[in-house]
């Protein structure tokens, strides 16, 4: 799906057969204006997707926007101002929010993450624990926080975890097959012991994943392998621990949490003069 | 959307062009086990759609619930088990989990809100700061933890917000437009005070939603209309405060964080023997 | 289905392939001028829908209205102008009459029925046994002849019936139950005979349907119960006797034949200098 | 748009988000009896696609037809019997019963007018004066009830009208025009006096329409030319002036009012032991 | 599906979740100019086409053509020139070559069929062995080259193959079926000999298809029936026998090649000064 | 879209409204046997597509497959016998060969290629130059025939060609561009030279491609930089100079010819006792 038909079945789940309310109101169609608040601080993302919203009801409501995706707001900060049929940004106004404070969400916990790399060469990835069908739109947001992007889903990169190697025996082995069709796509293991990780090497891959190692391991398979080969490092990454482990040099660190458990960001629609 | 729409969608978005991992592997279709298991303790919702994705992939996995939705798990406990050719069941995982985990998150919180008003006659609502596309799954989790359900959209039922009276001069004026006009949906009126309380309940509403309104003030409100008119309490509802507002006497509690800002419940697959 | 929807499936419907004729023809570009022209008295209703069918072919062709939806017109009146590409005009013809002339059908039948209630109280309602797929068009027409719309559908209003009290044991038992869970719609019960109406009353519920009752039996539960809870008439409601039952003091009337079984009124498309 | 499509969209539209008043009722699955009776005499027609709105609800209800499409059936008549979970029947009842009674009103007119032109050797046809979107089940019902199909859309057969005739000048050239490219489709053309009938013939198509002419002039047309060219008679055909008019020796006649102004056949359901 | 609808599915098809070598490039928006050349000789078909996948990625990508469908170019022409962002060129190359090359290519054969025709009366048909999904584009690409089309599917003309005529025990049957219920499309009859000929003469059809014969019996056919029915000359046509087969007086020779194995017409996509 | 939708976009493509010739004949529903057969000698591809046709339209039909994907067939050969009621059987044999044909016929073309390249290590590789909507189904082909299939589109490998590498001044800025933000996908660049091609090596890329280039070049690059980097060939492919290209050691080799000027294996369908 594009981002224009998420928003627009977005808009059809949101108003069914209808908006009752300002159906039954007849509201005059007196231009009016309506401001995004943030009622809290963060980090703003989806600010093209909230205009949207409204373009797609109403085509002549003027979006002014007072901040880009990516800018940090604290609480209070006029984020966009919306301005025309009150009728129309009555309509919009929810499903608009609902988009906005949810990317923000996430650019907000991407950012605070990114905040404790700097310095090192890490980079935050995140994950494919997304909410269905809007981890496009999540992983955009995860970029609007300074992160980046692991696998958009299962046909981009060939990941192979315990499941996969198990089946076939050996990461040897599971890498000989693979490699024997495969001409076009990068190809990751995940490994959860030195061992592995050197099987994992010899067997000749992109990048391997570090899967739920200490940081003691973690800093020892780096130096051992580091420079052969790319290392990833996965599983209960916190704000707490994240820049402990990127001080290992390991080059990527990626997170499930920046997707499955955000707190969306506080923002209101507010009606002013 | 309906639900089976909603994860055929899904699991486009995760298998995309296909499952390079395992096409690529062409594991052998000998039937293996596998099983979520739950990593937290918590309620789980949402199995059937679980079940529904992979039933989606290959109809041949066998697929047995150890629990169902509502019920409690602790860490470790096995919830449900899949069966059959492990290239589906691989195909599967992400997608199956990602519902799962979302909507036992939801009910895992609900619940925990819905435990604190035992003994009082206060229900639990949700709101539409839901996540887009996903409202009615995320109402249903909202059930299944013990919660009712408010708007499904601005198609169900009437709501008149500050915004709408604003509009209309007046909240007299604005429910006397609605009535002349509506013979079908009921009408519910934000309020901010006392004042505006008396003039809903003399306008004749079904329900009426104070707004962010301290515990004393609500305490005042259901003493002087409650037996007048349906009130409802929002804003700021905390697993701290719900019980001192639901001992007030209001029956009806909403709560947007129930929707916009859970954490997923932590559920893995995994193959046994 | 949105309105522009089912008017893009209607053209398709009746273009399939292509309009052979024209194709064939290859006419001259050269602007005409069509006038929709009544051939029979009545209230026309969903000249919005016909203009939309000939903007949907060709955008460019200009649409001036006579009328207005609810307008009264005459034998011989002039409803709309359609001025250019005559291709153009000759393929959206059909499609757009087809439309217009089933909504002003019923918009005059409806119109007819609210004309031999003036005086009353009542209003007149349709029901859900409207033609699959038009439904929200043929309500908008029973609107511009002065109806009022019963329920869209199955999901906006609780309806219980015959069947539904039959599967509970009894009208109290079945509000109960209905009660217990919903706290977002209104409830509506049918009756058949006043021992019914007073389980129904008791019971607590927003309308009551008494159904194909005859007059004098309508008076007197208008007279015992109107003031306490509104009430509606239905079945077998016609020209004839609609005005007797309305002086009864009864608020709502609704009649199926309004959508089931009504004329489309005439109206052809004539080119002229 | 295929018929099940179509019944899919119609369950959509009635059931929308669900159908409130069972889903609350939450009803005992124990298999009941529903029969839909005929409440006067007429054609049944539509038997599978009520059969189909059922099924597709729910797979487990057991349809049993007492009737088949095109069968004579009178007041009282149990015309199709269904069975299984209650709910499921309740949600279809209103769904299929607005096809069938349509499609039953339809076959009913058509085979009153097929009756009347017994012992001649006209058919009698439809035209493209059907509901939008419900082309197919219209002209079905129609050959249900002994009519044959003209048309179904702009696609499949030449038609040349007075308008098009008109823009290019003469029959003659008209003709010619088409002639150059169309290899594939039939040519008709609509005349109204006997000069251009003559026209017609001289050009070469395969069928003329004589649109609105008074029986005498009908009756010199056939005379003339019917055993050169078939010959169709349309405008203001009724029941009382079909025979005469088939009794001129013309092969075909084309009535819009079988499907723009029908009655639907009244058929309910009604739950039994 | 529109033309429009295949266009965007062919975009969709080739771009996925997008175009990653323009997007990781992130090119500078600057203007630039592209060009459309042949390196071969041929007909080109299809540039509206190509123009449309250009507008669909970019609406202000300016594309001026240098020549029209028909036209005949020849190694180094120049077709037409796309003007704007180059990232949306980029992205759009590939897939309008695919449809442009194909539809020149179906052109450029066709042509070389309709130039052995000149002189004689006979019409160079098309078939249904056309590439799925792009039959209405295919056969829009043999009118470009000169040829006519022949059955767009099986839903606009009656033929009556050796299958059907077996099937119901002779030809004269299978005519007789038809004809009953059919008066609205042209019948065509597929014979082998002149005596299966002769029965679907005597049968009385609009044109009979005489499939693989020798051209001396072709002639014998076009000299005794010639002038009572349409003949069509269908199986193993080539551009060595097509012009004898022609000069037979044979109104219609159909050849499945000019869909079913075509090359595409060589044009490439340069950027310049 | 998936092969199933395709299919049944194919399927409503030739059937539109109906087939019209058997839905006219009424045959009766008693079961014949149809056989596909080949009338010259190739490569079989495609036998489960053409399997799916006839079974979306008759669930009932029998297929028995003698031969499987990659098959060789001489002329004669039996390839599939479907059974079942011969209306069905018409409907679906034309869009069953159309795929089946073409599908063969680019399994053929690549067999013949990929059987010059025995003894080398070299690798046939297709192109984006297919047929737009059918790309996956003609990978398929090239993959039943022994090729390997190049990107699927845009979306999975990053190709860096003349015109990108022009747009950002050199191959190394383009390479340094698209590293700083792509960790996911393989990155192959386009070089015209020697030059080029030691440029490219330095960047750091996965793979490159050597455009258009004399044997002895290709020769000289394989043997400098052979071992550092995976090469690819393409441009001007044929049956004649494959071998010799292989022989030079390069790894791959690309030919758009494969997909876009195939010829169709002649395949027909027999009724047989």
């Amino acid at each position: 799906m594009t981002w224009n038909e998420i928003i627009n079945l977005a808009l059809e789940e949101d108003l069914g057969t209808g908006d009752i309310t300002t159906d039954y109101l007849d509201l005059e169609p007196i231009p009016e204006k309506a401001f995004m608040i943030a009622k809290a601080p963060g980090i703003v993302a989806g600010l093209e997707i909230a205009k949207e919203v409204f373009c797609i009801i109403d085509k002549n409501l003027k979006i002014t926007m007072y901040k880009r995706d990516g800018d940090t707001v604290k609480r209070g900060d006029e984020i966009l101002r919306v301005e025309g049929n009150p009728t129309s940004i009555l309509k919009g106004e929810r499903t608009a929010l609902n988009f906005l404070q949810r990317l923000s969400g996430i650019a907000t916990m991407t950012k605070a993450m990114v905040d404790k790399l700097e310095g090192t060469s890490a980079r935050l990835l995140d994950t494919r624990k997304t909410t269905p069908l809007l981890r496009s739109m999540e992983k955009y947001a995860v970029r609007v926080g300074g992160g980046y992007n692991h696998r958009f889903g299962l046909y981009d990169m060939i990941l192979l975890k315990d499941n996969h190697i198990k089946a076939c025996g050996s990461i040897t082995e599971a890498v000989k097959r693979v490699k024997e069709k495969n001409i076009t796509y990068k190809i990751e293991v995940e490994v959860s012991n030195i061992k592995e990780l050197e099987e994992a090497v010899r067997a000749g891959v992109d990048r391997i994943l570090l899967d739920n190692m200490s940081i003691p391991k973690i800093k020892n398979c780096v130096k051992r392998f580091g420079s052969k080969v790319d290392l990833e490092v996965s599983g209960g990454i916190t704000l707490e621990n994240i820049r402990e482990i990127a001080q290992t040099g390991v080059p990527f660190i990626s997170s499930g949490a920046l997707t499955h458990s955000y707190h969306s960001l506080d923002i209101s629609l507010q009606f002013k003069e």
